[in-house]
């Protein structure tokens, strides 16, 4: 026996279809003599119609409204599987965040949660065996006024009711059935990862790999909860070897040196020329984009010549207007040459907790690209990671390159 | 100053178009110096979808789910319109069941309205000039669940909520423009009428003229709130002589001997032949109704002939075959000789205040019917109403010259 977290995203309760589906597979957790909770998100599509509303009518809508207005997508998902669950046969109550509670922050449209008083749910799985369904995305500030966690948010529900739970396992369900070496799109020999560690996990989620919401992974590893990928489209009860079970990296016995290929698309690069070198002057240029709310990622400069640099950074593409007027906004406190932008950029990235205590890593990656004639535009690493900026057009050609060259092809 | 209420229905909110007259409605009445609540409806379609979903996944669904799932959709439009006040420069914000909160029983589906606590609105409406757009039809159950009144039960919630909140006036927007003495689309010549009794508007509503829930006047003559009724569709800030205002009876200065003509083609005729005239018949007949669910409304029962006598009466068209099952199951019991049924057959009713004090009011209508050769096959009388039931093809004849014999026409 078992106490078991399920998540369900919004293609997996699509329709009503699908939500018999997914009743069908609580359902064969509960009669495998598990206790469950399940998560839910809105039916897709739902969510995108009801944002619309609330931007159609205004486009700086009060965020306290919104979240009113799109928590109901969740709401309804949950009222739905757990009639679709009794009409199984299976005892099961919907639960929205309010009446949980799950507690969070004011931060209306990307709240944190900060406390869940799992007590209830608890007493109802360990004494009826009745099944949670609790709507995802969804919690209730201090002014009992509701919240919402921002997009994918009911990954971070999922695995914050596990640790409230205290439950052994937390299930995402989702249309991919694991986290695979790199993008099966890409590379066709790209293989189902068994497990990976939160840290690398984490790498591959911030670099692209959209499998799970970046701060759910981040809450899983800091609280210790076992969370466990896999496809909500396959049949049959779940079994250890389906999905990708995200663990701490002790339980991982065999550490690769790279765990994964990942790649973004979604930078931008910026090179301000000719800046004068003295001190304070990157203080001024990244003080100027955060006050414009520009996420920067990647920073290099080189060390300076004629008593002038130049400093390269990337930043999403979307910000790259507001990054553009920060930075007029400064040349003439500055006082830099020019700014050259370059949208048409990839950044690749080698994933893996094997590379600490591995020397080498890094090398491998340049020359498998000099191999392929890719020139590499900016370097960053991390501790487990190492990314390199490519024109956008050697995307594919590079991440088959490094898939082969650190041996990941299945 | 006053302060009011101002309920709109799920047409009047039917879009984002629509939503914004309704704010522009709203604003005008602020502008003039009202304290105002608002009571919204779901946008038209949204309830029924939702019904549909439920059903759909199981006809016998749990009614605490089924509130859970539909009653979002008046969440929705609460936020909706909150955004659409505020973006026109609005103090607003939005109001579930459960955050005022309107305490309801434990019947789900279809509860009934306990208890609101309206202290933290009035101090908003009273300090900030905030206006509260509140959820309609739902409510919060003892358990902490979430309730819904029933079809049409947004108007109940207005009524409730103006009656909490000490309300001057509570303004029902409606797609049509106040009560008429009889269906426009059978008598081009009805006239609006500018008051109306809570009496008459009970008789009216339960005969067929749905323009307000029957729960929601029964609500208001209890609590003394003064109801008018008025078109959504019209322009500029409503005026005392727009729409219809539903009052005490104190109030209406000239009281007319009939106020109205309604109809309802909703009703099925069942007469049970040869029943023996013996005490506790009419229980065995009319228990064995009850406990089907069939709601009976006429009853006519003759005087006895040969120690049988004829009993007729009318039950809903829906609740015409479990009438028929129940009867069935008692036919050995009581002994009846046959079961007749015929569904082709009205309702028409005369109502007014006036005719307590006014003899003949009933034999002006059998006259009437009279001379258009119209039979009656069953004639029901309460202290404001006269009822009989005519073949249905008859309706549209017997209604326009009822209304030409009462001295309605306008």
């Amino acid at each position: 026996m078992a106490r078991i977290v399920m998540k369900f995203g919004g293609t997996s309760v699509g329709d009503l279809d699908r939500i018999h589906n997914v009743a069908q597979r609580v359902k064969r957790e509960v009669e495998a003599g598990n206790q469950v909770a399940v998560v839910v998100s809105a039916m897709s599509g739902v969510t995108n119609q009801l944002v619309k509303y609330c931007t159609e009518l205004s486009p700086l809508h009060d965020a306290r409204e919104y979240d009113a207005v799109v928590a109901t997508g969740e709401q309804v998902t949950s009222g739905l599987l757990a009639i679709c669950l009794q009409e199984n046969g299976i005892d099961a109550r919907s639960w929205q965040g309010w009446q949980i509670p799950i507690r969070t922050d004011t931060a209306h449209g990307k709240a944190r949660i900060q406390e869940i008083d799992g007590s209830e749910l608890i007493r109802r799985m360990t004494e009826q065996n009745q099944v949670a369904v609790v709507a995802g995305f969804q919690g209730l500030a201090p002014d009992n006024r509701i919240t919402t966690l921002g997009r994918g948010g009911s990954d971070t529900s999922a695995v914050a009711l596990a640790a409230a739970l205290k439950a052994d396992r937390c299930d995402i369900y989702t249309d991919v059935d694991g986290v695979y070496t790199t993008d099966p799109r890409i590379v066709p020999r790209a293989r189902k990862l068994d497990k990976i560690s939160y840290e690398e996990m984490l790498e591959l989620a911030s670099v692209g790999a959209k499998v799970l919401q970046t701060r759910s992974v981040e809450l899983a590893m800091n609280e210790h909860v076992r969370v466990r990928v896999l496809s909500s489209f396959k049949d049959g009860l779940a079994n250890d070897t389906e999905g990708t079970l995200v663990v701490d990296e002790d339980e991982i016995v065999e550490k690769q040196n790279v765990s994964g290929i990942a790649y973004s698309r979604d930078e931008a690069k910026i090179t301000v020329r000719r800046v004068p070198d003295r001190p304070g002057i990157a203080a001024s240029i990244f003080g100027a984009l955060a006050e414009q709310n520009a996420n920067v990622d990647m920073i290099v400069q080189n060390i300076s010549a004629d008593g002038t640099t130049d400093m390269t950074f990337t930043v999403g593409k979307a910000d790259l207007p507001r990054a553009r007027t920060a930075l007029a906004g400064v040349k003439e406190q500055i006082g830099y040459a020019e700014l050259l932008e370059d949208p048409d950029v990839a950044k690749v990235s080698v994933v893996g907790v094997g590379m600490r205590s591995h020397a080498g890593v890094a090398n491998t990656m340049f020359r498998a690209l000099a191999d392929k004639a890719i020139n590499i535009q900016v370097i960053s690493t991390s501790e487990i990671k190492v990314s390199v900026l490519i024109a956008a057009e050697y995307t594919e050609l590079a991440v088959r390159a490094l898939h082969t060259a650190y041996g990941l092809d299945g």
